[in-house]
Order: structure tokens, then sequence, then C-alpha cells
């Protein structure tokens, strides 16, 4: 792979995405298909570790996979109100099939509440039929005006977790040990991306909910990236679908729901929180390949005494590390190293004939680039020396991002502040303001309340707009 | 589960089917969605364990795994001739989106050989950029008139392997290895089915392949099922979508594609290979449960004596085998047992106080129902007992199936006798009719030919029809 081929982020933020997205074998246009991608072997793989890391997740606390049908009627999405006004306008409609014209068309499904509300009603009979907790892996649909690879594309991929409760207690208890338990441990130590766990606001909360959730993350232009959202639906689905129970003293009660979902745009998010200009950066813990092994020679004699070190070396790691070696013969080394590094992958290992005489390897890290991430170690003792070398690259890689979120947060006092402090990154503010107010600043600054923390001031303060003494505390931010 | 909720396959083979479907929670009807069905959780947990066992497969051969939009330009269909008669009837058609007309509708893939084929084109370049080998996981609809849960549904799931090679050899290796390596490989000794390896005659290939080779299983009642097909596409798809390469001599060459997929229909055959009048069997390296513990007793100090030994033993399992205890506590132990037979998992673990007392466990068998399959067994040494067991059980099944299909299988020589074992199995024939003939018997006879086995005899003999001499035998069935 030849240099440069990266803008920097310095000279185009947005080129330097699209160029990491293409250039590390990510995704490419669908072209044909509009606002579509095609995810390449190295962006699929990358999901594939996303899908994995949650799917355990899912599952360890009690939720079960299931499936529903891509389409959904069209009168579905009509029977809840804000559902209707949040996702009719962006929906693909199926109006042909079986070469003829349907009596009634389907959507393809932008989210599931409804055709998966419809069926909680016919399972949910009693008090013991809860808690229902399902999740299902899925692609989903919404025609964007504008779409960016990753972040907004018309056809994504997510879960998206379906559970159904007795109580309002049991609903909001789920839809928050989801943000923390399953959502925020997996994107805070897989990922490597510190988020801060919130509440949205009444303007900025899910089509249909009572209350959403969210973890926010800070991307490297200083911008919000919302990575995973969880709403309690309240009675609305509920209502909207008939979903009822008769409870322990023969009532019948409706039921309390909840959805939460993470998706394809996680890649996007990952990109822009580790990455650099010289490519890719993937935390080990996630990455498809954590080693990459590049043999060096000149000629036939050094290449099988380099070669047979080589393998025995992927003898000793294999099913221990994930790696690769790479040992296409019409590449030169620095063609390779460049490579590697645009594709992210964490570790490389040089093995030349000097190493073989030295019984060594040399080592450099993709989280130091040029000389501070290298190092000369033994091949005695390799597979232990690579697993903590990983490990610091994971913890690393997170006390960065968690240092330039903090260096680009700031508590504002006054709009002026708030309006400055947007440009560049996070802006803590107390506030108060109606949600016309909360609109009137989006429009002015470009910016939103990202969430309201769920880590809340003990000491009052006054909202940054109206001057009103207040004890919520938000943050405000440019969003992806 | 009361008894006797599964109607008996003397009584109603489908009816017996359809109520497996729906008492071991494999999937329900989706009632709003035309000929789609929702997966349930057991439904789901299955096509999971096969998605893990072919995925392994297909990577370990060197495949890596890419993403393709669901939805198609229209008049991508009809680049190729036979494929477009083959899927232009059966697509549904997307006219609409974001609340405006499309100026070109896109249809939702009933499979992704043409988008695959737009982009291949475009990645490959030379000789070097080969083989080419993508697989994806992925929903497609084809709008069947008649549909049945799993064995044809409008939506599916499956896996689509899309290859491109340099030469009509390289294409037809892989072919054939895909067939061999991972479906064939796959389906007997993960799911126990015997297969039988063939190429599809002209009459019944892939809309636009070159040759299509199938595996073919007998179900219960003794008619065939397509379990996977493999196809080697020659140079059409090439043609149509202009992949070329350019090869050593610097000529451009069109390339050879290959496709080749396995589908949720597989949950179909798995049902009617091995399942009886109490409900699912599923062989052990597929069930997504393996053991079912059950503890019994009548009072609590019954129950904290027995479930000690519980936890023990559990503690003992974990990590080793895939195991549930299923502790409700307002169920009978009888009703909990037949919930678990019907739900096809393959060992039952009973323990009650006498059990405690003697240091066994009781055991039933799911492949052996009644007295047959029970036995007492130590505490002691379980986990190397039970998975002793799990093979033993795995092999059963097997060796059952094959020998079901060995007794419904027979050569014929006469029209009549063709007529006559069609209704119960499989007959195996010469065969050297025309198009046009196997048109007529398939009329006559609602038996079609399955596939030209791989195994050829090395004796000639004369047609069943016509009373040409041939080599070539067939196998003539009734199919799914």
């Amino acid at each position: 792979m030849p240099k440069d081929v990266i803008t920097t982020r310095a000279k185009d933020y947005n080129q330097w995405y699209l160029d990491i997205v293409q250039h590390a074998d990510l995704a490419v246009s669908a072209e044909v298909v509009r606002g579509c991608i095609v995810f390449r072997p190295t962006g699929w793989a990358i999901w594939e570790m996303m899908q994995r890391g949650l799917d355990e997740r899912i599952k360890a606390t009690g939720h079960e996979n299931v499936y529903f049908p891509l389409l959904i009627p069209e009168s579905f999405l009509r029977r809840e109100q804000e559902h209707v006004e949040g996702f009719a306008p962006e929906v693909a409609v199926v109006t042909h099939a079986g070469g003829e014209a349907l009596t009634e068309p389907y959507v393809i499904r932008p989210t599931s509440e409804t055709i998966i509300g419809y069926f909680f009603a016919k399972w949910i009979r009693s008090y013991r039929d809860l808690p229902l907790l399902y999740n299902q892996w899925a692609n989903v649909m919404r025609w964007e005006l504008r779409t960016r690879p990753f972040l907004r594309t018309a056809e994504f991929q997510w879960q998206e977790g379906h559970t159904a409760h007795a109580t309002q207690d049991d609903a909001e208890r789920e839809t928050l040990m989801i943000l923390h338990d399953v959502y925020a441990d997996f994107v805070e130590n897989v990922m490597a991306m510190p988020v801060i766990r919130g509440l949205k606001t009444e303007k900025e909360k899910f089509a249909g909910a009572l209350r959403s959730y969210c973890i926010e993350a800070m991307m490297q232009d200083g911008r919000a990236l919302q990575a995973g959202t969880s709403h309690n639906l309240g009675q609305n689905f509920a209502r909207a679908f008939d979903i009822t129970y008769t409870d322990q003293g023969n009532t019948v009660q409706h039921c309390w729901t909840t959805s939460w979902g993470i998706s394809t745009r996680l890649i996007g998010a990952l990109i822009m929180t580790h990455s650099d200009d010289e490519g890719l950066v993937l935390p080990p813990r996630l990455a498809p390949t954590q080693v990459i092994i590049v043999p060096i020679y000149k000629n036939d004699e050094e290449q099988s005494k380099v070669m047979a070190v080589v393998e025995r070396l992927s003898a000793e790691l294999k099913g221990k590390l994930r790696f690769k070696v790479d040992s296409r013969d019409n590449l030169t080394p620095g063609f390779k190293f460049n490579e590697w590094e645009l594709k992210g992958v964490p570790l490389r290992i040089e093995i030349g004939p000097k190493d073989v005489e030295k019984g060594s390897v040399a080592l450099a890290r993709r989280d130091m680039p040029g000389k501070a991430g290298k190092q000369f170690v033994n091949q005695e003792g390799l597979v232990e020396r690579l697993s903590t070398l990983l490990e610091e690259i994971q913890a690393n890689l997170y006390t960065k991002a968690l240092a330039f979120r903090t260096e680009r947060t700031r508590h504002v006092h006054t709009y002026e502040e708030l309006q400055s402090q947007v440009e560049i990154g996070f802006a803590r503010a107390y506030w108060a303001g109606s949600r016309a107010d909360e609109q009137r600043l989006q429009d002015e600054l470009k910016a939103t309340i990202r969430c309201i923390p769920l880590d809340q001031p003990e000491q009052p303060g006054r909202c940054v707009l109206t001057g009103k003494e207040t004890t919520q505390l938000v943050i405000f931010a440019r969003a992806y």
C-alpha cells in the first residue's frame, strides 16, 4: 500500500474519514442502490466481532434471539401516533410482488416495534409469561436524505431488543441494565471508547418512547456520536397493540415494554475515535486480526530460514491470538507495513534473517507509530509478551480517548461560552429551558442537547440560557 | 407440556410437521406478512448453530464474509436471460421510498448474483485478484405461491457464496469443494443427515448456471429435499456483467464464477429426518441445548438436597456441554419431560432424592424413547459419560437415517417400477431421455430427477423410459 493515500485530519476531516473507509477495506458505496454501502471483508469482520461481543452480553443477561419479518404492513406504522410521525416519511414501500399489485403495501422495517407488538399481544397471557426478553439481529431501512458510510445509510445492520414487563419499575430496570451492562460495558471495554450515559430530552427521545437513554461518545472533531440507545416505551406500544396480561389478582393490565439497539454506525464511531493519519486503529479486543506477521528476506536461503521460524511461532500462537502471516511475495515489506497500519492491526511482528540469528523478533505497535512503538523481543515467551502488549494497547487507546474527551469538554455558564465550546467539543451546562428554547439553540448553534447525564451534580446552578436556577445538567454538542 | 399435542406421522404427516414447528417453539406464521414466518427462540437458536458450523467451514476453506445491499435495481435482474426467466415472476418490488415514487424500482434480492456481478466487474483487474472468494449471510425474498414453514417461505435466511476464478477448472474445483467439504461435511457430520451428492439435470439446474450440484436428503415420507446447492456459473454472469481480468499473457479474459447456498429450509429437513411422534429430535452436535437437567422433589427438604447436587453437577458441566436446568416450580416433572422431549433435547438428566442418596442420576435418551433409552449412572465421571453418550446418539441418528434411506431406495428397470417406487422413496434408474421426456415424467408421476449422483455405475444399463443403453444413472423422487 503506498504511503499517504489517507488525507490528513488537519487538512480535511471528512475526507480523512472516507479515505479510511475505502482504503482500510471497510466499505464502498453501493452506487446503484441509493444511500447504501457494500461491506468489504475487513468492515464485515469488524461487525462480526461487534455482534459476537454484544450477543454474548445480551444472552448472558437472559435474552433469547428471535427473528421477525423484514416487511411490515404499512398500516402497522400508523398505530402509534409519535411513531408514525417519526418514521413514516423515511420508509421504503413494497407495492408489488409476484407480478401483482398488493392490496395492502408493506414497508421495509425501519425498526420492528410495531410487528413485534402485534405478536407480543398474542403471546403474552399471564404474569407468568413476563418478562418476555427477546432480541433480533436484522437489517433495517430508513430512506435518509443525506448518507455517509456506516454513520447514516439507507439500509443498515443492527440488533434490536424488545422486552415486555409487568411493571414500570421492571421496564425501567431492564432499560438501564441494557444501557450499563450490555452497551456501555461493550463499548468501553471492547471498543475502548469512553461514553457518557444519559437520558434524552423529550425533544430528542425515540418516537413513541416514554424515556430514551443513550450512550454518547466524542469523535476526534469534538462532535458527539450516539453509540447506543435504550428506550423505556412505557405503555405506548402496549396500548397501540393491546399487549396485556392477567396479573396475580386476575386483573387485566397493559404491559410495559422496552426496546434498545446498536447498529453498524458503531463502526463509524470506532473509526473516528481511534484512527490517525496513517489509517484505521483497532483496539485489540475488537480487532479481527490482532497480530500481523511479516517475514523479511532477500533470497531463497533467507526465506527458508525465516519461514521456518514463522511457522514455528505460528504454531505457538494458534488458538491463542488472532493473527495472520503476510507471505505475499510480490510486495515489499515496506508496502505491507503500510497496508497493515492502514488496516489498523494492533501489533506487527517483523522477522528477518538477523532476527532468526538472534532468536528475537521486531514488534511494532499500531497505537504508537514510529520509533516509540518499536521493540525487539525474544522469540522465547512470545505468546505471553504479545498478550500483555495487546492489553496495554487496549488500555492505552481508552486512556487516550478519555483524555481527549476531557480536554474537549468544558463547563459553560453563558450563551457565548456555549456557542464557542460546541465548536470544539462538549459543553456541560445547567439547563431549565423549554422545548422551544432547545429548538432555538439547535437552529442557532447547530448543536443539540445530547443527553442529561445520569451522573448529576449535587449543587444547583443557573440555566445557561434562561438564568433560572436548576439542578439539571446537560451536555450540548454538535452530533453525527 | 401435555402429551399428544403432536399429530402422529401415520395419521397426517403434514400436520405432524406443522405441529412440531409450532409446539417445539421453532416458528409461527407471520400472519400479517404473506408467506413469512416468525422464528421463535428454539428455531432461531438452531439456525445460529447451523450458521456457526457452516461459517467455520466457509472461512476454513479461504472465504471471507462481505455484505451486499438488500435492494437490487430491477434492471439488473434482466441482464442474464435465464436468470430473469427464473426469478422475475417471484420478486417483491419497492416502488416508493422517502415519500416519493422511485424513478427506477428496486427488487428485494431473490439472490445476489447480479449485484455482486456488478461489483466483481469493478474489483477484478488482473489474475492476481483471483480467485475472489466471498460469502454473505443474508435474508432474501421470493414471492412463492404456496409456502410452508422453513421449507418454502417468502423471506428466508441463507448464506450465499460468490466466487470468481481464472479458469473453468478452478471454478469447477471450487463448486465441488463447497459441495463436499462444506455442505456435505456439515449436513452429514453435524446434522446427522446422509445425503446424495449429485449434478442437476439441465432442466433442474439454477437459472443462469452452467452446472448445478446439489446434496439431496430423504425425508421420512420418502420424499427428497434439496439440502444445498453449488453452481458453476460458467461465464454467463461474467459476460452479462463484464467481469474480466488480464491474464499473465496480458490478454483480457472473462472470469468463471460460482455461487452456492444453504438456507433455513435445512431446519425443515432436520425436522423431517429425525423427529418422531413425540416431537423434535436434535442431533447433539447441532442441539442448542444438549442436556436438560430436571430436579425432582416433593418438599423443601428434598428440594435443598437435590438442588445442591444439581448445582455441583452444573458447575462440572459448565463450558463443556450445552445444558440447562429446568427449575420451574409450577410444573410437574412429567410435564417437563414431555416438553423437553418435544423440543428435541438429546439427553435428559433426572435427579431425585433417591439419586442423591445413591450418588447417581437417571439418564433418558431422546433418540430411544421409553425404557430402552433409560439408564442410571454414577454422578462420578458424569461429564465423560455424557460426552460419550452424546456421540453415540449422534452416530445412532445418522445410522438410522441412512438405514431408512437404504430401505426406501430401489433400483428400477421399468416405468411401472418407477411409478410405484416414487410413491415411497427414491428410485435409481438409468436415464437417457430428453428434456421433454423428463417433463412428461414429472407431469405423470409428480416426481423429478433429483440428481445425477456423482457416484456413477461402471456398467451401462437401459434407460427406464426409452430403453436406450446409457451409463447415466439418476435418482427420481417426489420432492419438497
